[in-house]
């Protein structure tokens, strides 16, 4: 078995037996990265998509003015990739990076279909995993309607502090679509 | 049975017997409503989900200045609602109004669970259905992040023609975080 944890963590969504899991662990490949290095990057046919076992990862895509601007994070039980691309095997414009040294499994999209054939239990929890992810955007949507730029990135370290602890300040910057300055200036508001 | 062009909605992302589908779509309810009607609001449980057999809608929220702020729209063959909070069965802060006179078929919680514990091949139906929805929000975000004020209109109504012709220009405006006045603005700028 690759990760107990995983297991685990499929096993919040949907009854799975342990002897089944040792099976379906054989399609997904374990990967392990150092901090800040490169998991995926554009290509023609996104082929993979990445379960977070350990660590913390990002997916971001580079702007005319060469960039990183994230669009979201992973961390651990959260899947990473490009859910569009992948399932209409597109090409992708995103890349994913380590934030921290992190343990991935990944899964190719020929592997994906078979897992899904051979257990459609699987689907169930494949669902209420984007389902979630789904519900998260609307709600993250309506903070960057609702919220002034300062408000959003108080509203993010408030929500997320041990989050916000692990992931560095010019990340959450991209990731709001401020910029790092803008950043540094709030946080120096607040210690003076 | 209650909406053929739902069967055939369906039956392009899993295989799904007529007569089985009878007895499925009997777990819904038909909404059948005239143009700028609500047909959800905010509430202490978020206790249903609408998939659009015709017409088009928006689901928004209010912010603190008493304007209305689309997250998304939804026309044939999608899906509608507050998807975190009905899968949490938590309060939701959205609406969901009409934008043309549109036919419905609503959801309940319990109805839902039923369903898919009944008919888990739905499962896939409803992976595939959030799978494509989430990664088309990760390709919004980018949009978001990537394009000025006016580019962002214009891909919009470069991308979604017949769309954008039938949602009012308020209702874009909102969608794409633009005041209806800088819309005007960017259209009057074409025409001149």
């Amino acid at each position: 078995m690759k990760d107990k944890e995983f297991y685990n963590h499929i096993s919040q969504y949907i009854d799975l037996d342990i002897a089944r899991f040792s099976e379906i662990s054989d399609f997904f490949e374990e990967v392990k990265v150092g901090k800040k290095k490169l998991v995926y990057e554009p290509s023609e046919k996104c082929n993979k998509i990445f379960y977070t076992a350990k660590g913390c990862l990002n997916l971001y895509f580079i702007d005319d003015r060469g960039m990183e601007r994230t669009i979201q994070f992973s961390i651990e039980n959260w899947w990473i990739g490009d859910f569009l691309a992948f399932y209409n095997q597109s090409p992708t414009n995103f890349y994913i990076k380590s934030i921290e040294a992190s343990k991935l499994l990944s899964i190719t999209y020929d592997n994906y279909e078979k897992l899904l054939q051979k257990y459609p239990k699987l689907e169930s929890y494949f669902r209420q995993t984007y389902q979630i992810a789904y519900g998260a955007f609307q709600f993250r949507m309506m903070h960057m309607f609702k919220f002034s730029k300062e408000e959003l990135y108080f509203c993010f370290t408030d929500h997320f502090p041990s989050f916000a602890e692990r992931v560095p300040q010019y990340l959450i910057a991209s990731y709001l679509g401020l910029t790092p300055e803008y950043v540094s200036e709030i946080r120096a508001k607040i210690r003076s």
